[in-house]
């Protein structure tokens, strides 16, 4: 039973100031899932945490985003070098509750052809859930054709990770407790796009990656249903209960 | 023409002395690397580099080897930390001098099967390549089927670059001018490690990858011939000649 996570950026860092955590959230984040291992609720876990205020500030001040690229090498550093130190905080909370964290980057792996088609091979990430680690991915810059490169979202590595590794449970911890709908009441289930256009403007803050739209179509292409709920709701995800918004597309 | 080249551990670090850099080594590397990328004799390079100081002193400690493994989360923290740090120092002298350097850990991209072979995927270094990057990869730790993690060396990333980007020219910078005979004169040419099994022992300091002996073994294994040199070779390797000792196998 293999769990994909993605831990909001919104979550775990205040997204309207440049590079600053949200030590409170990343705790409650990381008790959660340090409980659910010890108690054996949770077995093999695959998390992604989004770039939140260290990632996108970058991201906009060199005008890269998932399709528009950049080749200065500046933007690499800065970039890739924010969410780097956003992945060690993420990673020492972890590890401070005895969770065998270790990061992968995805610059470091992937990279997107011409048409911006996204290749993350994920054979390491497998190998180590094998051998009992918990592999962290984050938002990232990836090596892009012809655009030198691109920001890969943490939610673009989710469905990634969810289609190639087979997962069998998929969440989004999110700031809001699921897709609102007009009276900011939780959508319970989504199936199609059409459904949620009406309601699914962007992001409030600085979002290069496109928001709760882009969430909801990314997942609506999955095999398996996925949730997408807030921090109140994440000890029931790992327990197994369907917390939030369900969102279930079926594969054209 | 892509080349591959390897700076070993034992030249840009003390190697004696943990986690402890040669900076005037590393200084005249990076100027040589970026005289030769400013004046045009090389296009498209790959760097590799080695542990020294940084990677093999944990690896020791842990008792990890490329064979030996752990499934200590404190092992991969320890081993792969140092090797990023030491990551960060290499791209900082090349960046200083406009070499458009990035990094590319191993730990986040490449896994060992259960009878050792490494995955190491190359579409995101050949994707760099192509975008103008200088892509700079490091002896690190990768998951290993049923071992935890163990060791990569600096000389098996360089055979599997080599081999999987098709490189025209591959170099190993070593603290040594070349294979040395009993006489101490560097050996021009090998061709078999029987040639030269007599003279070839382990490193003098700790070397959890084996020394020159693999180092020779691996770039037997190569298509084409490849180049063993100190520091004083770097430039005419750089500028298409064959200094130190070549060596150039026959694949079996």
């Amino acid at each position: 039973m293999t769990i994909v996570l993605k831990l909001g950026g919104s979550v775990i860092t205040e997204k309207d100031r440049p590079e600053t955590l949200d030590g409170r959230a990343l705790d409650e984040t990381a008790d959660a899932i340090a409980e659910a291992l010890a108690d054996g609720t949770v077995e093999d876990i695959v998390l992604v945490h989004g770039g939140g205020s260290f990632g996108h500030h970058h991201a906009n001040e060199f005008g890269v985003s998932t399709t528009a690229g950049s080749h200065a090498v500046d933007a690499v550093h800065a970039i890739h070098g924010a969410m780097t130190t956003l992945n060690r905080f993420v990673l020492q909370r972890l590890l401070d509750r005895d969770v065998p964290a270790v990061p992968v980057a995805p610059f470091s792996a992937a990279y997107r052809s011409g048409d911006g088609a996204l290749t993350l091979p994920t054979g390491q990430v497998e190998t180590l859930l094998g051998e009992g680690f918990v592999p962290v991915l984050h938002g990232d810059i990836v090596a892009h054709v012809g655009a030198g490169v691109t920001v890969v979202s943490g939610d673009e590595l989710v469905v990634e990770l969810a289609d190639r590794l087979g997962a069998d449970r998929v969440g989004l911890c999110s700031a809001v407790p699921g897709v609102l709908d007009g009276n900011d009441a939780v959508i319970e289930r989504i199936e199609s796009h059409e459904d949620v256009a009406s309601v699914l403007g962007d992001s409030d803050t600085t979002d290069v990656t496109g928001g709760m739209s882009s969430k909801v179509r990314a997942l609506l292409a999955l095999d398996g249903p996925a949730s997408i709920f807030d921090l109140d709701g994440l000890t029931a995800f790992l327990a197994g209960e369907r917390p939030g918004t369900t969102v279930d597309g079926e594969r054209q």
